[in-house]
């Protein structure tokens, strides 16, 4: 595991930084972060809004952990705690003191190529084997690490970190603080054919993809670029692993995508849209503000804003529930009804 | 964006190219395509075959596009147009001539490695940090991008486009105009095991993977080399992002794969085949001819050339499509039938 | 396809190396394997326990193949037979044979970039623009193919093989004898966010990978490292492409993981489990000892050991198949209870 930082802080000043208040001992010096199972002398653990306190207590009590994280209204704990009301919070405040982000050692890596055309901040770092192409951008304090490629005319923000293998393809943007995981594809071409004398004719791509400010992107993510404009994801937006983004999707703000969705050509999210794992979406539908699409879900036609839906073809969350526990009914709803069907052709005979 | 190349056209000249008739001016001169909203002076814009003339006309009128490419049928429009029975082949022609395909100003880049046991075109170029093997061949006019991998014997033919990040596998061969996206992965291993001795025991697979001419693959795509044989990629398919196609699977000719399709072992999938997104295939089955298999879709068993089918199980896709209606029937239907056995109850007991 | 090696064994020989028994001339000398519709003069074909003898025997009759392998309760055959009761072991025994590993030629290539700072055991192998940094330790005999990539304070082990564009992030550890496929992602950040004032906020992820020994890992896998803790992937798993293993996962030994599968956080897998084609799983839920999860199934509960398991939401797999069944029969049903229902209050107006 990741090895333990030598950095100390108090609860105290922990609670300060993470602006929550300390129940028992504030003095306590912490050095490390860990489960209640693995914690060390001197580290500080973590209880969330667990249903099950009682369970969590237990394994709290043969901690060895110096302290505890836990929400404003967990009962007494045998540890002094750093309380919150979200305490989520207080980890990562803890996460980012222990671990704090290392920037690599050097400014461009003898190793990497770097075009003389392309522009790079002498605050960022080119890894090695990484390639930034003629008229690329890389801004102050971007990370482009070993192996990455950003490429031709293409703009990678102010402290974004691009992780091993990701490529930034010819004339994308990606904005500040972004960070995208190793062996995504931004640029790729979207997926546009005609039919032409039997066969399928590429139409040429000649988008691009915009990256606004804050996004996280997965590994192995593909997202394409426009047919003739921008495809684009809004500023705040979480991408998972292995999520596909195919041409002229228009993803808002704050949305998050879980592992292996499918978002096909035109669709359009709304700010704050959460799609949950394995969903898919048809082309060219709009699914509005702050809704939820549930686990393998296929958005097959417009959500109104708020919809928390599931199943395919999407349906509101709880009739999907109702229909998925009725199926497990029809078996003998088939027997059922044919045993109805001779008691009534009984009847009649009668 | 992509920038605008300096080129113009009249629209005349474009209709040459295209196989067109003008209607209206056809001496305007043209430097770029837009969609209709964005459109600035000079650029032709792109009417579909759309559902609904009358917005799109509205938005034409508003425009400050020079011409419009439209089918053949379209109604009377207010600005010259160019007209095709298929108005997106008018288009392709339209891009091919404002975006040229532009190739490296490199023939092999100081920064890549080339085995001296390769063979590479004069013609061909070879990025920086991309990889060529020992015995590979790399011929004329093909572009193997920066940090492309291209294995020990394998080959890739004539005017072949790999993009960023391509791994093409030992002894693994593609054909000739073939552009394989970001990342895409030919020939790894496919998933063979055999269990001995309660541990899975892996089964080499020597055989290869065989991408014939004008084949498009996707961004994160994988194809499995097959165990003893070759996989196989019948000319002018088109695959989509993140597809995984496994070893020994035949694709016929001009087939089209939609992203996230997991197509099993020894499947085999004869000419023009669509599979829409997130469809899978069982091993060893065999698809007709022309087939359409609607997003997420399982292939459970052949199916009949021609076949139009969906579901999991697979069925026709008017009968997927009733039962899916159906279904949101379910949770009444059994409070119905509840009744109707009471009623009967009632019945019988008068 | 794969160049046949120039090595030749008699069948009596091979039978020694696969322990199994000769039927036929046992002198017959063998100088490769293949398909019996590929096999050509010398080469050794191969028969599995095939439902449908007939069709093979007929298939064996036109091959030019020399001697074949084939189940110990196989009927007669028209060539020497190599007879086990798992024939497939003979085959993995001969394919070892005729195409042996071939490890590159050389320790560190000159291309690769090696920090002062790492560990490369004298007998591993570094290929061409490969990475390894700071603190890395690569261990006897390990791969490090073309472009792979060893993060900061990572660990390959023995005789392991990393093929190109794999990346293996900071401090996570590989085990000995594992093959990770081209561009698989091994140490990706998990996705962990908690909502602070409207924003998705990281929660940094400090854990690592740790996958065992003899493991196998598809192209374009993903395994995220755990938050705090580490995410396990146990001795003799197999997992195919395109599988997405979310942090803090316990996967236990000797599972199958088929491609396009699904892991979300904290799912524990015991050992022997299989999860087939495009399953997805819940979070924290246990899946027990040797079950097998059937093609796309989703997990959403506890799984009892030893269960066959299919559908969303999972059920046993028999009971999925009959709501299947059925649910071919629900539209007539809807039918025939509307029918009931006449009759019925025909039956009530009498």
């Amino acid at each position: 595991m990741i090895e333990k930082q030598n950095r100390t802080i108090s609860l105290q000043e922990l609670a300060r930084l993470a602006e929550g208040r300390v129940v028992g001992n504030g003095e306590v010096m912490l050095n490390g972060v860990a489960s209640a199972h693995d914690a060390g002398a001197g580290q500080i653990t973590f209880l969330s809004g667990a249903k099950n306190y009682a369970s969590y207590l237990e394994l709290l009590k043969n901690s060895k952990a110096a302290a505890v994280i836990a929400p404003d209204d967990a009962p007494e704990l045998n540890l002094p705690s750093l309380r919150l009301k979200n305490p989520y919070y207080g980890l990562v405040k803890a996460l980012e003191f222990f671990f704090p982000l290392e920037k690599p050692g050097y400014s461009i890596h003898p190793a990497a190529f770097v075009s003389e055309n392309a522009e790079v901040a002498p605050s960022a770092s080119v890894g090695p084997h990484a390639v930034v192409e003629d008229g690329a951008v890389i801004e102050a304090g971007a990370v482009i690490c070993a192996q990455a490629y950003v490429g031709r005319g293409a703009r990678v923000g102010k402290n974004t970190f691009l992780h091993p293998g990701v490529r930034i393809l010819a004339d994308c943007v990606v904005g500040n603080n972004c960070i995208i995981h190793a062996n995504a594809v931004i640029g790729s071409d979207g997926f546009g054919f005609t039919l032409h004398q039997g066969r399928q004719l590429k139409v040429p791509q000649v988008g691009n993809v915009i990256i606004e400010d804050d996004v996280e992107i997965g590994a192995c993510v593909t997202v394409d670029r426009g047919a003739l404009v921008s495809t684009v994801i809004g500023s705040g937006t979480k991408i998972d692993n292995m999520v596909h983004i195919a041409h002229n999707v228009q993803i808002g703000k704050n949305c998050v995508i879980v592992a292996q969705v499918g978002i096909s050509g035109s669709t359009i999210l709304e700010d704050e849209v959460t799609l949950a794992g394995q969903v898919g979406t048809a082309g060219h539908v709009r699914v509005g503000k702050g809704t939820t699409v549930a686990a393998r879900g296929v958005v097959t036609s417009d959500v109104e804003p708020g919809s928390f839906v599931s199943g395919f073809p999407l349906k509101p969350h709880n009739e999907e529930r109702r229909i998925m526990a009725s199926l497990r009914k029809l078996p003998d709803l088939i027997k059922k009804v044919r045993e109805l069907e001779k008691m009534l052709e009984g009847n009649d005979n009668k």
